[in-house]
């Protein structure tokens, strides 16, 4: 594993977990986690269980004892470390947003194709495909449940800059970050709706804003860590994102990603509605469902509230008894399973790094159509960039 | 109308709204309104739109251009007016409970039973019966749709009385309100669920208890009004009533009644489980029924919310479109048709005095069982008065 | 009282009801009914008690005993009725929205200018203010609870065109209705959330859409009713309304406005996030006003459910014992003591036809958005009619 | 670990995962688990990732290398085994009920009481007491946020015997399983109740009921597993128990511990009503505790629903990002680290064998109740088998 920030935690807990829920075709070996710090990454490996420790992410890439690598730095070494590893023969699990640039994730996912030929294999972590009940909304949109799909609403609501004095840390800056609520949260959003509705987004018309402009500077250098100062630096990323979109099958979709929803804290909802029914589904409440069945009794239609967590629901044979619940790291347990479980198949693990790219370029589209006061923006075509790329 | 208090602006505004939205065999005259004291009377009579108003509730009884009396006065005062009224030959409408004892209930019961035979109908005003949801509630019941009822859950949540320096009121001196919570929420507990299951309580274990003992006097000679003194007084009826029951068909029963319930205003929830599913109901939340059908497929089961605001529900196509909600008074609207429709058809009301007094006999049994260490307490037994009657 | 549709039986409630409740300092006489059809403007007459009926508007306009016109008719005939019942003193209150287009809107409103010259008021009927919780919100957010104003969500959706076999009625023609959801929904949309943050939008971006392009006709010349036939006719309005806004202190705000989101009958939510705190309302929990509180304490910071049924809330008072639920209804009751409140006061009664004309100005610009490849477009400007005005 | 059904699960988790996101003190090694089959024993053994497996638990006992007994075996073995293990010098974890008897939990008490005396420490199992929202609770109510208690209200409602053609397994025979719900889910809800108000139940009265008398037995001998047979057997242990208690402080408590609340899978909910506020808790909902604080303005009371992942929380500063999801098995980890720290402190864990027994003689004390007509029975005093023991 490259990587030990809260996403390092999340994956080491997953890899720690799915052997021991799960029956998996190969078992995972926990061997080396990789840090910039030597110390820091030691006390990181020591506590999350990884037997090594490394500073050197090339060498650790080389060593024929490793099988695969799991990224979980910041998105602007995504591509880099990506690309040597599938190169090198490594099967690859890259955290979102798969990079921080069109470009850099159309040069994963090329290297990607290239790997899947030698039959080693890529996956991007969006990891709220596997929450349950998002994957049983899934599982019901296709089954037809719902029938034609006309609206899909999305909201990811988040409220930790809502006080204008929350210092400006590196994921305020654009160089860093990449991007802001657009692509932090906004890419689960994107990805998540494209996933449950089996449609991807075909344009987009939208508008990405910083509410507060300038924050206090922290103490440090580069802003990594410290406390607030009386300085302020300008905020380079989006606080929210809000747009509008079409699905390839017709359906029109509201996006909304924010960190200025006060009150709000993880509160990631999204609304299928089709022509039989809809379905609702709310991170915050991540162990239910909610359907609304079309062909219900008149007089006895409303939304059902079903609690996922009975044997025959994804992923939940493996856990607890029926009404006990499961959590946030619980995605990653099933992320670990479900990779396993692709690459001892000599399949193509979902999501792809065509996946990852396709959410990249509806993210792009969004920033221009913001760029260009909102006009409609194709997310697929043309793509000068692609053009030589694939 | 006798009688001006809460209740009578309730009752008034059922009969003024009714004959507006319901298609009425007989339309409602409101004449004559009936106070103790002239003035008070008179203003109420104007402000809700009586065409009269009199202290002589006698004087009124006898008049041959009155159809139908209303009593909406205190519980000690119900048994003398409404046998007066039936002896007289009118249809008597009589707020709950139907009286302040088992005695004086039984006679208007066997009054009512008289009338009955001449044509004259009596109905007691358990309104939560025509809440569009809890009627659903009882059709969905009756209709099989969850089988044979195993459970009955009853709160009735209330929190008025949590501050020890709420002063000490008629409704908690025992000589003028009979009862505490028991009687007077604790009525529509068993009320309603007996009418949902159809099913009456048979024996009860309870305790009624008093929280707060003592509580300051009022300054008035009644303590009908005024402001708290630096006296205290008795209380002498029950803050909070706890009972289980057995129901005839065999279910178990738990019932809360409580003014102590920090933080729950009106908050009365009935939940109904049954051998092949559930119904649950809250009056917070008065136009949703939630069911759990144990029929759905498979990993699709959850409690549904139907939104009773659909025009083939109850009471429901004489109001607005689906999604408009309804609110308390409505009950008293749907009360008002109901009674008429009665009346005009020549059949018996319901909830009839009978009804009536047998929800007196379970609150004198939990009573009963309260005073002998929660004892078990038939509710029927020793019925003699009643061999006579029915 | 012009028209008797649907809006006719809830504003003759408003009327019936408000002095029954509330101390008005002038009483409302229900004097004539005026319909297009002798005998169905009689029939609704006498069934929601006005005195009597009329096919003449003008003639109604007309009598000097005869102070207040109410218009419930359709859109189409708002401005000629309004204006000419202004011109003959007679106070208006005119059902939402102001008008089908711009310009009646704005004539209207210079009429109304002219009228107050001359101690005659207009009103336009956004009810939804009125009910409790709404008025709570607002005045919780002018009291500064929840500080500067950062985002504005508002949706409101129903689902009763979802079915595409769902006749063409005049609701869904352009040259009869005016506009589809936008208009009829995606008003109160505006009005509620301009209401409540005290800003209006001063620019939107938005896309207008008919997912629904033909449907059948039915069998009668005007397809006001009449069952479907196998003919299909063309939707002229759009089924669906999303746009962005941006309000005038610089809050973003989300709107949508829909009649395809299957399940949902009359969700009308709103939130409203501030620099200090949140406000969230929901019209199917209507008695219910949700507010965050980032001034709590640390660990004890979450949204409060407050129960809008206590005396110290808007119109409470009048109203009944605290967790006693009100209905949708009582936003007309509440409207019709305003109104005369404001009349007898001599003041001007809000919302105001200028107030009305707005709202018809964001629904134009929204249109014109959507005509324009959703670019950005100002509410105000060119507002030339308004500057001689006001 | 000896045993490894489903809570063996459950506290292999807890064990593997404490170490990776708490600063412990000692590091748990997972060292032996023990099976009565030496193949399923090993088989859990390397799926749960114990480094051996043993079919002789008193051979483990006394082994040298061995700290910790951690007992998840049927309550028949929990008294002999944890004697054992106390006498042997190992600190011992027991899952809930401590024993199946008074007698046996009190023999347990005593050799712990003992042991205690050694600096080897005992604790039992009640991990719902490490749920982070029913420790707010508790903390909320000891720092008296809610001011004096004046209700409490336990529901624990299941739903798995609904069917009356479910099996007859073991956990239906009083002879293995001790008692049924009142045993299993009802200790439960004693347990939190008393840690959440910081208050003993003094006296009970309540009753236990079998709903379903009969079922199919099973094709094996003993009824542990195997598919069912047309014959029938009796169930011998409750399906249901009702109890009402009071608190040593004076409040009333209202008790349910049922498995047939039809469309209720692990509804684990208790409410406490205080003098100054109330809190409110449900498993379902596990993030999320409601407070309602009787402090707040006026107009501005409601339940808060405060989502209970944020630093200050506890627990939560070990996991993720505020607005993250734990989820039911979270409860087993924070036990693993608590009793880890109480050994290292030197300071007896909580809930002791003490706090076991005292739950054990309320559900005896329940039992009793019902056995004689639902009496109000005491549940400390006098305790004849007590006597000798302490």
């Amino acid at each position: 594993m490259i990587g030990h920030g809260f996403m390092g935690a999340a994956h080491s807990q997953g890899w720690r977990v799915a052997p021991r829920f799960f029956d998996l075709p190969r078992q995972p070996e926990m061997s080396i986690l990789v840090g910039r710090n030597a110390a820091t990454a030691a006390e990181a490996a020591e506590r999350w269980g990884w037997a090594e420790s490394s500073t050197d992410w090339r060498a650790v890439i080389d060593r024929p004892d490793i099988d695969v690598i799991d990224i979980v730095t910041p998105g602007t070494s995504h591509a880099e470390i990506a690309i040597a590893a599938l190169n090198a023969g490594k099967h690859v699990l890259c955290e979102k947003p798969l990079a921080n640039t069109v470009a850099e994730a159309a040069a994963m996912t090329d290297a990607a194709a290239r790997a899947f030929e030698r039959g080693v294999y890529a996956m991007v972590g969006f990891t709220y495909r596997r929450v349950p009940a998002a994957t049983l909304a899934r599982d019901f949109v296709a089954a037809g449940k719902i029938g034609q799909i006309r609206q899909v609403r999305v909201n990811y609501l988040q409220d930790w800059l809502v006080d204008p004095e929350s210092p400006l840390t590196w994921r305020l800056q654009k160089e860093l970050a990449g991007s802001g609520a657009l692509g932090d949260i906004g890419a689960h959003a994107i990805d998540l709706a494209q996933f449950i509705t089996g449609q991807r987004l075909s344009s987009v018309s939208g508008i990405i804003e910083t509410l507060v402009t300038e924050r206090p500077l922290l103490g440090t250098k580069q802003g990594l860590s410290g406390t607030a100062t009386t300085e302020r630096g300008a905020v380079t990323v989006d606080d929210v994102a809000l747009f509008t979109g079409r699905f390839e099958g017709g359906a029109l979709g509201s996006f909304e990603a924010t960190r200025f929803s006060t009150g709000r804290k993880n509160a990631f909802r999204i609304e299928v509605a089709g022509s039989d029914g809809a379905i609702a589904f709310d991170l915050e409440d991540l162990n239910t469902l909610s359907f609304f069945d079309g062909h219900a009794a008149t007089g006895q239609q409303g939304f059902t509230r079903i609690l996922v967590t009975e044997p025959q629901h994804p992923y939940l044979a493996a856990w607890w008894p029926p009404g006990h619940m499961l959590g946030y790291e619980h995605g990653f347990t099933h992320q670990a399973r479900d990779f396993v479980h692709a690459i001892a198949a000599g399949e193509q693990p979902t999501p792809s790094f065509a996946d990852g790219l396709q959410v990249q370029r509806v993210l792009a589209a969004v920033e221009a159509s913001s760029d260009n006061g909102s006009a409609w923006t194709r997310t697929h075509e043309p793509a000068p960039e692609l053009a030589t790329q694939n």
